[in-house]
């Protein structure tokens, strides 16, 4: 306040620390150096009709070659936002072969997971060569029961317990090496009945021949972290704060209902920015996501109103076509944010803005077109 | 540039965002959702004649009550910049009862420490209840031997090994309920020359009594984190990015010199911005780590003049007694930072100027005093 | 994914940088660089009936003792979340002496406001020396004309332009040196009607007499920046993001709604974490600002429930009283976030805990009580 | 410590607020809002026989088109690391035509800078449409004087007054639509000798052509912010911490020592990550910058070393050619980081690897060459 000079602020300076008082008995607790432990849900929009629930179906822990306890990863689901999680830590070949030590994971976190509300799903990674590669195995009910030789059996048993059978990572280089082939095994897999979903994205890496066979084949498009490590130390969480997840549209948040919809389908999956499944699903998802105001200011032909993202997502919109409402031929809508835009625009008329949505993919190569409509009265 | 209007601005809203381009087939491979690893080291200064070395003495892990695999505290520590660890799991008790698991955590973490060049000393903590509590045995050859019925036999076959013990968390209030006491049995121990020395801070706790033990009876100060759980996910390390570390006065960076170091009791440690220790050790220390330089400018009998902090640790200066310098009563020197001061400054003559350092003990209730000297010709 | 060795991680060292690309020719434009702009809304609650509009009625300018152009104070506005301002820059004495330089500061920034749908209050400060201080005039017509020799013509001048009026910061230190006192000169202004409101709030400052004075005397409750320079440069906006603000509950979003709730005198202010005001106001603002859900587990006698935050406050709740719950004693509520609660609770029966929120004040020293019910059929 | 379970951890949360306290009278003053303020130096080496000086030579202020009063870009320099800063602003056509407003800014910010030891070099910029554009001129005495119609006579007047001349961002595609192009009126100037600089790098764009001209027509590299807002508020700082600067190396840090160097064309330019300049000061710069340690294992045939940067910059290491050490063929080196490389390695030979600085340009797609040797004996 009040008739500051810059120059005499730049000298008192007033920079309030941290400070340990000096003391001379007792414990001293410095509750602040501790980090706050709470939950922050990801904000995505509900599905007329439907929930939203936030899942990561591939999951790691010291079990197999991760390294962190499994009751971690019910915390990070918890803090991170996600609603229902799989602990699916390889079958096969546990490297640490530590004696006695069975697929107890599940059991480990399962005390966490109904005291944090988090759906844990029963699961396990079936890890061979390819072909036919890696496939999650989610609702089974005897995990070591799939750890027999034949790839093709373990599947089987699977989907006799139950199970709701996920082709891992297609375009892994490892596995893949040049290019993302549809092989002779996986067709017969898929030929079973056996094959309910593939991984459009997993970890890093996403795959478009994934999105293509998923449209084809229809299957469960999903979105997965195969996290190994604790999972704020893999990702750049300051720059990308949200986990890829598979969204599964369920009628309400129990695990039979999250059952029910994988089976029929009905998900997509967010990778930071990027929104992919059928248009079925993305449309009403992005409906719900963009709020456009009526314009607040008309000036000399133009309109002047304001578009709120109301979601966790970061969405990009490229105008399609021409027309010659002034409006940026590029334009990003920051999560939770609102930004202003002008347009040329007659008074009461309902102008139509079209753009290609450059993060919302319904299938290869094919971005949602999203319709803008302003209207001034 | 150039004549922009701040109300154009506003509207032509130009975010570029983070794009994933739509790829019809192959692999995308996201490699800026990863976190970067490398690592920083802690800057505080080296000693005439001495390394400082940052160790953290009491670390655990899956093979007691930890969450993480072994080798996540040498990933820690090489990021974080420790140039020491001891993985000090609980000796006595392990609470998962694995079958077969004996104590292998060194052996686990051994060959990422001598890849990323982390000393990693080999320890474990025998926790009994109180009297005694724990303590640490480090450089010790065979934990499994130290899981006896008896508290002293297992100090004992410590020492036998060589081993250094340390005093853990003294004021524990799970341990010590009102107040935290020097038993019987912690003086049979000392007398038998058994302990070396003792935890003034632990995890999120300091404790004066034990500041005030290690100054009467010549233990050797350590401070430590204790951490179980990842240590990002502890600490909250945006606001307090400096791990509580135990410095360590070393000839050379090597294990030898670092137990020679520690059984001559040249230590001190840093706990956030709090640094405790010796005044022999402290005065040198805090002498390299503040620089005062000439003042830049002299005005109307006022000198200005810039003071930089060399370190990562932050500064308070509190004036002692009154002069008519003008220098304001209490300054703080942010980590890494420059401030500049005036003060009323006779030219050609050197000025002293004193302060007690809050954030530093030599002794319980004992500020260090800091003399700042300016001259102006 | 897929069986990797932490130490392999260690060293091939993946980090994927910033890069800027050789080139031949042409220019290449950075975007990655420069900061998006965008608005994020404060999210506090509307009450029943009323919009909460956040607004800052104390801001300077270049045009007084300010370091920033009048546009710039719409454009932090925009991005920050307020919905009103006023620029009030001191009316006499402008340090600066530009030749011609009239109070032009409202016109300047008067189509930003319109174009960022901010709505743009008309004010300035009278500035005198204590008693009575600095008040500010907002919805004044011609600030120009109040610069008159006697402060009492000052204020009567403003009020019979319809001005309302704020008593600013008053227990600055510069002007009332121990003690805040309400002085004839107040009680004068006051008795003739003219002190509509109070800075409960101001800078980096809180008044307990202002609270006190508020409330027995009915002056609408404010708090304002009272910034000088750049917003983000003056607060510490990485730990408290949030602006302090003026809360006042108006039947829509224009100004003359927003003008007719301030001299009803319904306002409150929030800065940082504290919420001061009416208890007709706090109470159904608190009621929408915290979620408690069912329980979600049921167990021995426990229930596990959720409790959310819906807004950018930090809450903290205090029992009152003592009940066998096994709540804790003291929880914070983050912004934006759900924490997960744990109660002795019988099945069937509604239970009452009772907190004090202490970063809620109805008047001075007096917390506000709030109610959590919890029931689990 | 000892033996949590983080189910009781996720429960009984423990979240440390900032805290207000309730109090009954007095002025409580929340310091720990306020944001600190101290410098911090840009790491970035001296050259033998030189001084580093970071300096941006092209600023506004509210004296002609940026938003900002002129003490703000001192203490903006003062904090963000430069050492010297020309206040530029537009000579001609100042759009807000404050009566009486002469050219002051200088004046203005004077004593500020002799306070913090920021070095002011008087400027303004000649701001012509194409051909020639715009130009600075630093060093000048009289700024007022450079406003005539001429801008031949303006360029010649500043030269006359002993200015510094730069053509500034010559790529502006505002004034050079399709293709930067040197014309006739460039060519004339420059055979006067009345171009002694040019920006390779302005605002948030940088122009190839300016660096082939930079080297074959001996002119000195300059890269400057030609910030109008706020620093912070244009950049991303939270992304690119480090402001663009011009360096030059002179042989002390004084005003007369800083313009010996400029018309001795000794600098360079550092945007973001991007280090341009002559050979002749990037080789030293470059090898002052990167500390290769001897090899702390060596293991079967594999020697690991650490590469340590010693500055603010970001350097990227890209292979050279193709050799058998089994070196990432891509390399980050984050600023101020160490990082770990393995590599085959003969006992008691001396390996050189080569790698091209991604980042480092000594003229139009010309990246320097940076050879690290490693030995092990």
């Amino acid at each position: 306040m009040k008739n500051k000079s810059t120059l005499i602020l730049l000298l008192i300076f007033g920079y309030s620390g941290f400070q340990l008082s000096a003391q001379k008995s007792g414990t001293i607790v410095l509750d602040e150096i501790v980090r706050p432990h709470f939950r922050q849900e990801i904000l995505i929009p509900d599905l007329p009709g439907y929930k939203t629930l936030k899942c990561d179906f591939h999951i790691h822990t010291v079990y197999s070659d991760g390294t962190v306890w499994p009751t971690v990863r019910v915390s990070e689901a918890w803090e991170d936002g996600p609603d229902a999680i799989a602990i699916t830590d390889h079958i096969e070949g546990n490297p640490r072969k530590l004696p006695g030590q069975k697929h107890t994971e599940y059991e480990i976190a399962l005390a966490s997971a109904q005291a944090a509300d988090i759906i844990l799903v029963k699961g396990g990674e079936i890890s061979r060569s390819m072909p036919p590669g890696h496939f999650n195995a989610l609702f089974v009910t005897d995990v070591n029961a799939l750890n027999v030789a034949d790839y093709m059996d373990a599947i089987g048993e699977a989907v006799k317990q139950g199970g709701f059978i996920i082709w891992n990572h297609p375009g892994w280089r490892r596995q893949q090496t040049d290019t993302t082939k549809w092989m002779a095994e996986h067709e017969a897999i898929y030929n079973k009945g056996w094959m309910h979903g593939i991984e459009v994205f997993n970890e890093k890496e996403w795959y478009p021949e994934a999105i293509q066979w998923a449209m084809e084949k229809n299957l469960a498009v999903t979105g997965n972290s195969d996290i190994h490590d604790f999972y704020e130390n893999y990702y750049n969480t300051g720059r990308f704060p949200i986990r890829p997840v598979t969204l599964v549209f369920a009628r309400e948040k129990t695990e039979e209902s999250l059952k029910e919809a994988m089976f029929a389908k009905r998900t997509a999956t967010l990778f930071f920015n990027k929104l992919v499944g059928k248009k079925e699903f993305i449309e009403p998802l992005v409906n719900q996501s963009i709020r456009v105001a009526e314009p607040h200011l008309w000036q000399d032909g133009y309109a002047w109103f304001a578009v709120e993202n109301l979601t966790d997502i970061e969405f990009t919109l490229v105008k399609t076509g021409s027309d010659d409402s002034e409006l940026p031929g590029r334009t990003i809508l920051p999560p939770g944010g609102t930004i202003i835009l002008r347009a040329k625009q007659p008074e009461g008329q309902t102008m139509n803005y079209y753009f290609n949505l450059e993060n919302v993919l319904t299938g290869v190569e094919q971005y949602y077109e999203y319709k803008m409509s302003v209207r001034y009265e």
